[in-house]
């Protein structure tokens, strides 16, 4: 966490020799600062992925000039790669149901800039926080969904992340499914927390599963949201310890402390720019 | 957590053969039907603890009946004891500063009945939370802290929290140090959070001093609060894993999760009458 | 863990009022002195749990005594019910194959009495630990398990078990799957250590089917061994965090600390009586 | 965890432009193969911290040379620096007094090829281990210490250490105070399993003093023997949950799983060059 301005360029390609010379050899070919970075070489992959901070005020050229420079050493290394400005806060739409706690929890962490973007609007399916989101300033969309309606519900919410200019969309306990082409718009842009500790106990009603199972943890997965329910790349997990004497009841309400906790760090390690998906899974530079 | 009205019985006593055959054994003439039950005991103390839940609807009489039937038994047995009512919610004072992280976790719980209790007022020491606490209904206190008021200040909150009728007052990251009258005048019914893994990091600024020791976890603490500086009978701890990587700001972000998680935990086991404090150390019966 | 003689009495029955008193009063009646006490009613299933451990010097009887006077109440409460003596040590048979971690871990426990057993015998369908097991006085037997000798090899060791007057079988990384007339014929008796968090990564190589999912923790599970593969009662788990850096080969390795972790927590509970099963799940009174 | 030859190149120096690049560039130059690099500036100290594993094979030149060539580079940017070579295993010394669970764990992941050392001997106060220590091969030297003979005796262990060749001193619950002298011998070179969470309960009896604060969690802390006792710089902690049913032997118990554990985890750590000091705290490249 750095409080002045700086670049992360994440990127991978396949691996050879020299790679981080040649990348870190041009950021200070420019007199760059690397203030954080990571390497991992994914061995049977042959794949190689990367994440460097550079202070913006060590460079001497603009964010778009470091861009168009260092394309043609991103294209002969055959990389997938961007560049972020810290200066520019990423825009989230959170999409609710009925529960408070990662709503509260989000809200709290925006507010206290311990997450730095901007929430762009709230949609649920519900009207239960429209007052608790308005209270915030932060538009609040009301998108019922029904077994008849659900087309035009969810061309409503892809209207409004579109029109929010949306860069990620938060599944925080929305309890809807997406339909495919929604989930196929944005690929690796929407972020649900699943609550169960995947891939054990997908689909509905994961506590109920996991009491009848008899498990002593239960846990939840924050992940990508891809066309196949829970199926995505996972970007965070946790679990909490229970026992004989917890109720499904008990389950519901303390899996709601790692609920939560885990998709705010699994949202963080996104909106940093710390994530890379590569075969259905990621790599997270904490 | 059961659903319906239920007594809560929590007992203290010298250790002797047939305690808990003399104490169900009263609860059973009556026909009442035991919930949950749970025993300790200390054997280099020779101390008996227990907490017995009794369905509200399977006794006969009133609570005010049963604990009168219970008194000669209760003498004899030379206890200290208590019993409570689920259909009677804690009355909770909530003191805060400038941190948001506790109050809304806080808030949040009680929004959905996680926690049975009424929040009777916030008070602190800065305005900060006013139009987010009122929002919510709940009155709200500002009582600057100055070098120079302290002893009016406090006595300010002493007397609202009286006015509120509180049984609980929860310091949640107030940062402010209550002075020992304070702290005598509700022994067992102040609960703090410390964010360190005490009793390492006593004090002032314990995330620097963690982080000069070079540990490798960081931790919370709720315990209650008495006239010794975080010196108080423990009810909660947890940790959190950090690295060489994380600075002073990031452990103070990482530790904001626990912290309102140790205090969550914590407050619940208190209000639920699941603690009982002996030589400044608690039985907790999870 | 106490340091006297003490009898352990577990139970189950049919949930009704005046359990607890009517138990405990019996032993009080013969002046029993209580160490410990835990008690669950299974609100779902309407049943009934408990484990007493009673100072075998307070009683004024023998253990035999105690099991015929408690049996009319027993039968009253339609109990399943055992009473087990501290001072009768369980004999205890480790199958291994040719992984070293659970093996050391165990005889470690045993050496320095932590655990409270005789180690019976150790078979093996390897040789490789014969020396290091007979080093420590312990018999070992190499039955190699073969495609085409498996129903005779697992006889011999049904034989071995039999002649070693074993009460409890663990299956200590053992690698091979018990027939089901095997494990039919010692319900509740037969320990496995699985390396993963169950229910995920059933079968073979969980931690290449770990490492293909791309999950943030890895697990093991101590469960009861049934005729259904991995899908016994589970008595104890835990986790490990890993990250996109490790390989197969490194979960293989930190697994290991949490297989011999898991093991022999799981396996304490089952010696000290604090295991009951019932539908397939375990309530475990720590 | 690489399989094939490699040699591990640790550094730190002062922060400056260009350091990974000047660095990896050297390497490429030569067709050096990274496997895998860590980097960290501590910003506070303005101090650059690094790893890097090159494969053996992809150099055209002998270690040796790697270290000549690499000298003027090292020089220029004030390099503290070293390199290893995995195909030399590293020799360890144990010592050890009557308690099994560490030597037990050590042994089994070196008889397992876990951790890739030479254990060149076990040095004891006691004869306990004599025979199991030897049925391994490895050196057994009973060097008993009584208040009388200290000086005499820890010239001995010293010149027990010295005569075996030895790297890494390991104090696996050794239970005896090295006297200074001896750790200024080996600055960075000895470590110890210290039996709590450091800074809390250093010194003698640390689970007696965790049960008299009253504390939820107890832990272990691997560090650096240095001349202060138990304030060497942490390499790796860890935590168990306890609670008021556990008595100090109860608390020893489970404190040993945790104390093999992270002693393990901390000396795989040093002998695969992982840990640099700096400040009397460690940069850990996990």
């Amino acid at each position: 966490m750095h409080t002045g301005r700086f670049y992360t360029l994440t990127a991978s390609c396949p691996d050879r020799v020299g790679i981080i010379a040649r990348v870190t050899g041009f950021i200070t070919e420019h007199q760059g600062w690397i203030l954080e970075s990571s390497f991992h070489a994914d061995a049977l992959d042959g794949r190689y992925f990367m994440r460097i901070e550079v202070r913006a005020d060590s460079l001497p050229f603009s964010l778009a000039e470091f861009c168009s420079r260092f394309a043609p050493l991103a294209h002969e290394l055959q990389m997938d790669w961007r560049i972020s400005d810290s200066a520019v806060k990423k825009r989230v739409v959170i999409l609710v149901s009925r529960q408070a706690h990662c709503l509260y929890d989000l809200l709290a962490r925006w507010q206290s800039n311990e997450l730095n973007i901007e929430i762009a609007c709230v949609i649920s399916n519900h009207a239960t926080f429209k007052g608790f989101v308005e209270w915030h300033g932060i538009p609040f969309h009301h998108v019922p969904v029904t077994p008849e309606n659900k087309p035009a519900a969810y061309a409503e919410v892809q209207r409004l992340f579109a029109a929010a200019q949306g860069d990620t969309m938060v599944l925080a306990r929305y309890m809807q499914i997406l339909p495919p082409e929604l989930c196929a718009a944005y690929p690796g842009r929407i972020i649900n927390i699943h609550h169960s500790f995947l891939p054990s106990f997908v689909g509905a009603k994961p506590y109920h599963q996991a009491y009848t199972r008899g498990v002593k943890l239960i846990g939840a997965t924050c992940h990508y949201v891809t066309e196949s329910l829970d199926q995505g790349p996972i970007i965070e997990q946790d679990v909490i310890r229970i026992d004989h004497s917890d109720s499904v009841e008990d389950m519901v309400r303390y899996g709601k402390d790692i609920e939560k906790t885990v998709l705010a760090r699994g949202l963080r390690y996104h909106l940093e720019d710390r994530v890379l998906v590569h075969s259905n899974k990621t790599v997270v530079f904490r």
